[in-house]
């Protein structure tokens, strides 16, 4: 087959990744119900299009684990809970594993109290923040999630990455057979996902996003990831960069100094070229809709306000979107035709199977491509 | 005195400016602890520097308060109380009143449960939503405050105002005599205030910010003003403006559909040319950092993180600033010179007092003048 012909694109199957993630993660020394945890979360983000968050990140993890940096035996325990909240000891482990047990716990929580916050220390990097916020809807709950992260985002009027990407995650029940809402966004106004796919598309980026290594704007994807010196959302300070800093600090407030966790630039090793302990936290809130209204109520007028605002009138789309659709529209599509890799991916998992004397794994994923 | 030499500034005492407040209220028929109240909210959006929340809003309030769509004897109602949550009815009171009444059911409940949220309908423009959030800080508990406004915010690829500016404000309480942290943000990259003030100063607004009546990008603050369709932090869909409207929609979620008020362009009574009855929701979630962690401890890890930040290297600025740090000081100085007020306001509030037969209380205030 000539070179130019090759498949650019790996199709997989989502159950068949959720097994190949399980078993490498088993192999790597996770009790199957964690390795099972991280894959359903890694599997979500696949399917919704979050490629960044989802299986590529494996071999990250794995090389963290194979170092020592991530504990694959770590068992999340709850070192204090009093009332309508709780702290979670995430003891290393994947921070997939501390993010579901935290919010499982925050949602038994909130069906006591109607509104219920958990906050975790000691954990990793715990991929897609909309993940577990997600978790809440099959109660009809609200579920919001932050989380602080190795520093990216220089603050207003700075020159140094002093502070993460910090997730935000807010899912709120929508009607049945509708798109979940599901708003998940980074507070820097660019995310290394979004740069590395303009690398990839081989695109430059708009200013106001990133700066390259001496503080000067670039639009360069590749000179923005070296550096990763993100803008805050808003990117300049008459522009309201001040609103993405500050929600930066809010979240690391609540997700690092509260919970007992490291922050600011305390998380410098969680990624980069001085690996350390992570060290990363997370704060749950769930809040109970039926504490406040009857489901259909609420059901029926958060319709309303979806419809009325997705309805009205467009311009440079086809029609406007809320937060969840498209990822939900993309989820739709990869369980009836599959996960796309592309080579560069799938050659790394492959290698890593490779590695781990995996190779059966690896077969069985890919015999499931279309 | 030659015009040219006219002082264009008016300087007002603090408490005068209270009193001054709270007599005109009295006279629209507010209870005194209501008119109290309200004048607290206005004199510390003064105090804070935030003039356009602070008493210039008194005209208006009191022209509504005349046409019979704010209820001025209006008293709030706990309509529902469930554990750790509750709903206010506002009763069409003015909206600081709701604010006030809402953040203290919400410090109640917290006391016990930990972490505490309360709705509230039926209510109207409340001001600067980080006054609410602030009222938290004295038990050292963790206030997160939001609103949902009059349409004034264009969604990504949209064409017309369809949410409200939305703000979000929390506040997190702060080593002992340091600023406490106050983020009151807009879901919109500008405010009414930002381009009031952009008008007086004349200067023209980065773009970005704004659109004209006919859906282009404007550089006008009277353009942007007049058609009051502000882009959502972010600004556009490639610098991550789905996150400023997608926080606009959440919050309307929570503030309108979940507490039952209206919501989206239900709204459009509260501000511009077609007044009715504005049917505003806020939301309310209180933390109390003691249930997880010492206050000391927090205190000592928030104030490193602080400093760390705000040490760091700096271009463009002095130095970095954390938010509530900038109000704090002005704060600090208007409570020992006084609250200026330019010649427009003074003379709008002077008419008022008139209007209301009250000279004397204006005298009172212009007398405590430097």
């Amino acid at each position: 087959m000539l070179g130019f012909a090759m498949p650019k694109t790996l199709f997989v199957r989502h159950g068949r990744l959720h097994y190949f993630i399980r078993e490498v993660l088993k192999r790597l020394r996770l009790p199957a119900p964690h390795a099972s945890k991280v894959g359903e979360a890694l599997v979500a983000a696949d399917l919704a299009g979050v490629e960044g968050e989802g299986a590529s990140r494996l071999p990250f993890f794995a090389s963290r684990i194979g170092s020592g940096l991530i504990n694959p035996a770590g068992d999340t325990r709850v070192v204090h809970q009093e009332r309508a909240t709780a702290i979670v000891d995430g003891n290393n482990a994947m921070g997939h594993v501390v993010g579901a047990r935290s919010m499982e716990l925050a949602l038994e929580l909130a069906r006591e109290h109607g509104v219920a916050a958990v906050a975790a220390r000691n954990s990793n990097d715990f991929g897609m923040a909309g993940y577990y916020a997600r978790l809440a809807l099959a109660e009809q709950m609200i579920g919001i999630v932050i989380s602080n992260a190795a520093p990216a985002m220089v603050p207003t009027y700075g020159t140094r990455a002093m502070l993460g990407s910090n997730p935000l995650a807010i899912a709120i029940p929508s009607p049945e057979d509708d798109a979940p809402f599901v708003l998940d966004m980074s507070a820097t106004a660019t995310s290394r996902a979004e740069l590395e796919d303009a690398v990839r598309r081989k695109v430059r980026i708009p200013t106001g996003l990133a700066l390259d290594s001496s503080g000067e704007p670039t639009r360069s994807p590749r000179t923005a990831l070296e550096a990763m010196m993100l803008l805050p959302l808003g990117s300049k300070a008459d522009t309201g960069s001040y609103k993405g800093y500050g929600l930066a600090l809010a979240i690391d407030a609540l997700s690092g100094a509260l919970s007992g966790a490291g922050f600011g630039r305390e998380l410098a090793g969680a990624e980069g070229k001085h690996p350390a302990v992570a060290g990363i936290g997370h704060f749950f809130l769930v809040i109970r809709l039926r504490a406040f209204s009857p489901w259909v109520k609420f059901r029926n007028r958060f319709k309303d306000m979806l419809r009325l605002v997705t309805t009205s009138p467009a311009h440079g789309a086809p029609r406007i979107y809320y937060p969840g659709e498209a990822e939900f529209a993309i989820e739709q599509e990869r369980r009836a035709t599959g996960i796309p890799f592309d080579k560069g991916v799938a050659s790394e998992l492959e290698g890593l199977a490779r590695r781990l004397d995996m190779r059966d794994a690896w077969d069985h994923l890919v015999e499931g491509k279309k």
